[in-house]
């Protein structure tokens, strides 16, 4: 057996796994409670609301410009957390491996899952490993699941979008997808766009501090902002109006959309977050969101205009109106 | 497209995902948190210890005798939530899928599912589907992730195994193990085996209600009865013997066994404990246990003989006495 490639044995549950567990996985993961290596972490009591959200990882290729599937897995769960309006705290990992994927890359990828867990303020409690034979998967697969807790006087879901809300996104939008296409088809492009895959948890707790008043939080990944803003006008029954030339949009990553056929309204992004809140907190919102890491280019992209019709519109840059729908089919599959 | 056939579209994240979820997902799974179909769900508060355990299932084949991936993928994690002595409350769930899968599978897979949930006392409060090309992965790959509540007088793990400690494990072994092999290979047996796959969370309460000083609670799955003992005497450094002939075996299993040269004592269970408890709570704990449905063949088979050394021992049958070790490589790939 070459140790330094994965193998069927490594899932086995038995010394092999063992192995593996304390040479990659306490390595960078460990903490008291992980360390116990029970089949189940037990975490202390808190009295809080708890939000609790899961997503598993197939994204192809395993590395991009701007991120890996071990990042990105942090990134996501921790972002579907904070879109609660939660602090996350925990998160559980399980992976599925193909045999003969080497332990470096794993290691690269746990590695680039520690430093995003780091920067998320989140442990990894309890994990799983299945290893696959070759062709039974493709690289690997990490679902992430996540626990966060709610203050009790916060109550942000997509239901609660009203008529007046100011809708604000935290910077452009589209750089996901175009650097996982750009990556899967080995593209040239002039220049390079990374991923936006960030988490966050600071920026939403950053903006609870302005307001607790905030009524709608929604990281628009699979599917991008536009299918975002249909599902929260669904849920809320509202119109939404949202204007083209606000919208930020790398110039590069528009250049891009144009020569591949891609709208960046419905591309995927890891590092984007909308947020519905009423027009008087708006500025001081926004002031706030741009003093953060991660929301330095946020900009007013539109506003909820009425209520039972929920329809998204959008006022372009000729001066002209016209429905956006939800994405239909898949547009790029294994963006996340 | 045939609408009967899973494709890239039903893991889009827009409308024809939307479709999947509402005519097999929430017709399945449906409760007041999971059909806000917000990305991460919201819990009321619990001001008790919290377990949380997370699962990939990558079983081969999806259906074998006496189960299937989707009732395998309840029972697994709810398990391991119970061998904390915890009450399995929520879980959330993600799929992956194979594109060309029918959508008739997946819905017996999620009906199964829904009905071992039922059994389980647990809901699906939020999920995740992911649909990958062709070949990308075999078939259906369900992670579960739950969490679920503990007293706060209750310190079960498995580091507290003791000197004098009964050992008793609910029921025959081995049963899972063969039931996957014999489908895997579709094999003609002379008789039927049967996967034991089982929620074990109200065998675990009603063995707390004899005594909460249950010292260690643990299902052997993967590695089997032999791997989790040696897991237990390491984690609290003791010494266990183990009688071969209290252990107890389906004749059938043990006539397979011999056939296909395996040791039931590694084989996978997916419907059984060992519990670890002192012996003066023994007898009432076994009686208890024979009482309740999914521990009628309980057995006292060994106890925990002495401190600082941590080995495991089989008393066999025809009096000799012999170390018995971990598993060490893989003995049976995707057996849950």
């Amino acid at each position: 057996m070459n140790d330094k490639i994965i193998t069927l044995d490594h899932g086995s549950g038995g010394k092999i796994s063992n192995q593996l567990i304390n040479s990659i996985f306490l390595k960078y993961f460990g903490n008291p409670i992980l360390n116990q290596l029970h089949d189940g972490a037990i975490l202390p009591p808190v009295n809080k609301k708890m939000a609790m959200s899961t997503d598993s990882y197939t994204v192809s290729p395993l590395f991009f410009k701007g991120g890996n599937i071990g990042n990105l897995a942090v990134h996501g769960t921790v972002n579907d957390i904070a879109m609660c309006g939660a602090v996350p705290r925990y998160l559980s990992v399980s992976f599925i491996i193909e045999e003969g994927i080497t332990l470096e890359v794993l290691e690269v990828v746990v590695s680039s899952m520690a430093l995003a867990m780091q920067e998320s303020g989140v442990e990894i409690v309890t994990g799983d490993t299945k290893v696959v034979n070759k062709g039974d998967v493709d690289g690997i697969f990490i679902n992430t699941t996540g626990v966060g807790y709610i203050d009790n006087d916060i109550n942000i879901n997509s239901q609660q979008a009203q008529i007046g809300d100011t809708i604000i996104v935290n910077g452009p939008i589209g750089n996901h997808g175009i650097s996982i296409l750009a990556s899967r088809a080995n593209l040239q492009l002039e220049q390079v766009i990374t991923s936006d895959t960030a988490p966050l948890s600071d920026l939403v707790q950053k903006m609870l501090s302005v307001t607790k008043n905030i009524h709608v939080l929604r990281d628009p990944t699979r599917g991008g902002l536009a299918t975002s803003l249909n599902e929260i006008a669904q849920s809320s029954n509202v119109e939404i109006e949202i204007e083209e030339e606000k919208i930020p949009v790398e110039e590069k990553v528009k250049a891009a959309c144009e020569i591949l056929g891609y709208d960046p309204l419905y591309l995927a992004n890891e590092g984007k977050l909308v947020v519905f809140v009423p027009e008087k907190y708006a500025k001081k919102l926004l002031k706030e969101m741009k003093s953060s890491k991660y929301g330095e280019q946020s900009e007013i992209i539109g506003k909820v205009v009425s209520k039972d019709r929920n329809l998204v519109y959008l006022m372009t840059d000729i001066g002209g109106k016209r429905v956006i729908g939800m994405l239909s089919g898949e547009q790029l599959p294994r963006i996340c």
